[in-house]
């Protein structure tokens, strides 16, 4: 148990908990909305309180979050005993929950180019945490880790064995904090223990995973959390020969290419806007362009659903979890149509009731069952902060 | 009706076949083997006559078969009445079929580069057609035609609506004479007239294409041939962080990065060996990476199968064709185990009666009806060649 402040940066947006024996007691939400950058703070028993920001106070959000972490700590006479940071990463020495020092460093800033929405901010995140809480135990949570048990055939490339090993490219995948703080929470909400679970996470990311006795057997995202589905602005799969067109007629470095893949895809480049709600909302007033763009959406995500049921050799169970899933019926909805011939039932007004909220909602006889669980990747880094026997870098 | 030469250059074979009245009556099969470069001769009712060719005799073959050609219709008194030659290659401009001129030569010298396996032969074949029958109509047979009924959410990659238009980056297809060939005689062979068919393609390329009431609606191959799944030498899809990541660890130009993913990639990759047949040969004897190669391609063909299954919304037949899975029941066994889930049910007996023909071998009670149909490419070709109302390029 005691003290952790837990750090997740994001593609677009920072957030911080401070959990206190597995319960948060302080929050921050930095974000970047339509109306500009805000910061959402919610303290222990009180309404939650948001302002706006310039982007200076964006980018250092994590002085402001110390201040009033070491404010809280003073009033309450305790100590920090840890932060744990979210680590979106390729390579294998990223794929596992470990210790933070030098090393881990020098070897994370190497992947800047790869995944450039998220490394570059967390190496600023733990750049803070050491200024600011020197002497405090600094954590990575790991969000591929939970896909190290994907066996060869998912994990693999089909190239040379010895370029893959050489420069270390497979599938790691991501969102593996999220899947595992939902396949942690589903028997203690439903009762059951199913063998053959998908889980679907639609955010600002976008992933299916199919879990085989609650580890990970196969997932969408790959190399980089840009592939797999397409999601909010990144652009999922584009075959190798599309992408080396679109380089050459556009005259695109790599470095450029990577920015291009992930800023300019997905629901962004299809629809023109990067928010479900908004193309949800717009496809209600007849929009043709975000109709589209929903129907494309929806497909890849039903094709990758398909696929894991095959992995898994069938499904007992598909989960749906991340903010949009979390926030609306109506996508629960449209990415479950399309699979009676798997006998999966929805219930209408279950299904509706679950707003914000954790639940079943297939009909009884539904031979999958379908559940609603919120994400909860920043209480499962609380968690893993928690572990004794974390290895340092390298180990 | 009348006489047509057929022309197909493959990545890896060359093979000419001359129809009279939709009867072959000459067929010249040249191919790189394991053993060198040969000519495999067959004239109507005579033995197969094989013989060692030099690489140059290979690259001319087209002056040899002219030679041949003009021979036998000397001996018949007959005129030749169309050349029909495969077109493999990304672009709008090429997914239908049309009549060869000086534009479209044009503009397939612009794919070059995206497909280097196919396009420079098919140029090369096209100048020699030019040259030895230079009166004769020239059709272009597009293998990514039967595709252009595909809809727009599997059509279209997640990019900005604008640049694919611009550049003209689509998921095309290929495969479509081969896919096209199998569905023509799906009812002739089967008497069944399935509404959902998946067509699984197991050659040198392999593809995956979702059929629904005979038209494409979705296929693993996209932008050019070498994409979705792992073939012979070809990568199929590598998630394009990874793509990008190699090209900079191993500095490679876009073009050399094209030739990598043309042959370095699946069982050559994974196994060291491109042929099927003797990766399953490896296998039975306990050679743990040819197993596991093979392990690895199948599971990609069996999550496509799954990924066509929920595009369709169930399946009613799946259809193997293609070189390998024409000639192995084995392979067509590993393809098919796991689908327990969708009640598939193989009469091994059957199956292991269909070694290079075609039939029905799923057990009476399968839901799902299991078929083995040899491809026809070269008679499909022959077919669009006699249409009269084919169109000049650009039209």
């Amino acid at each position: 148990m005691g003290i952790t402040l837990v750090v997740n940066p994001g593609s677009s947006s920072k957030k911080y908990a401070l959990y206190e024996n597995r319960k948060v007691v302080l929050e921050f939400r930095y974000e970047l909305t339509s109306s500009g950058f805000e910061v959402c703070t919610t303290a222990k028993g009180n309404v939650q309180n948001c302002r706006a920001l310039t982007q200076e106070e964006y980018q250092v959000s994590f002085s402001q979050v110390a201040l009033e972490v070491k404010k809280y700590l003073e009033e309450q006479g305790k100590i920090l005993d840890a932060i744990c940071v979210r680590i979106v990463s390729p390579g294998r020495a990223f794929q596992k929950h470990q210790l933070i020092d030098d090393f881990f460093v020098r070897e994370l800033r190497r992947h800047e180019l790869s995944v450039p929405l998220h490394v570059p901010v967390t190496l600023q995140e733990i750049q803070f945490a050491r200024q600011k809480f020197p002497n405090v135990k600094l954590v990575a949570a790991s969000d591929s880790a939970f896909h190290a048990t994907m066996p060869e055939r998912a994990r693999n490339f089909s190239i040379d064995s010895s370029d893959a090993d050489a420069y270390d490219i497979y599938r790691f995948g991501y969102h593996g904090l999220s899947v595992a703080s939902v396949i942690r929470r589903v028997h203690p909400l439903t009762g059951l223990n199913p063998e053959k679970i998908i889980v679907c996470h639609v955010g600002g990311g976008v992933s299916v995973t199919a879990v085989k006795q609650n580890k990970s057997i196969d997932t969408t995202m790959g190399y980089a959390p840009t592939s797999g589905l397409p999601m909010g602005s990144r652009v999922g799969d584009i075959d190798a020969g599309a992408l080396l067109q679109l380089m050459r007629a556009k005259n695109l470095k790599p470095s450029e290419a990577e920015i291009y893949i992930h800023t300019k895809g997905g629901l962004e480049g299809l629809g023109g806007d990067s928010d479900i709600r908004r193309l949800l909302d717009r496809t209600s007033k007849d929009d043709a362009v975000a109709r589209r763009a929903l129907e494309h959406f929806i497909y890849h995500i039903q094709k990758a659903i398909g696929a894991a049921v095959t992995a898994l050799g069938g499904v007992d169970m598909i989960v749906l979890t991340g903010t949009a899933c979390s926030r609306s019926a109506e996508l629960r909805t449209m990415i479950l149509k399309n699979f009676e011939y798997l006998d999966v039932g929805i219930d209408t007004d279950r299904n509706e009731a679950l707003v914000g909220l954790d639940g079943v909602f297939s009909v009884q006889h539904s031979k999958v069952k379908l559940v609603a669980v919120r994400t909860d990747e920043m209480g499962e880094m609380a968690t893993i902060a928690e572990q004794s026997d974390l290895p340092a870098f390298g180990q």
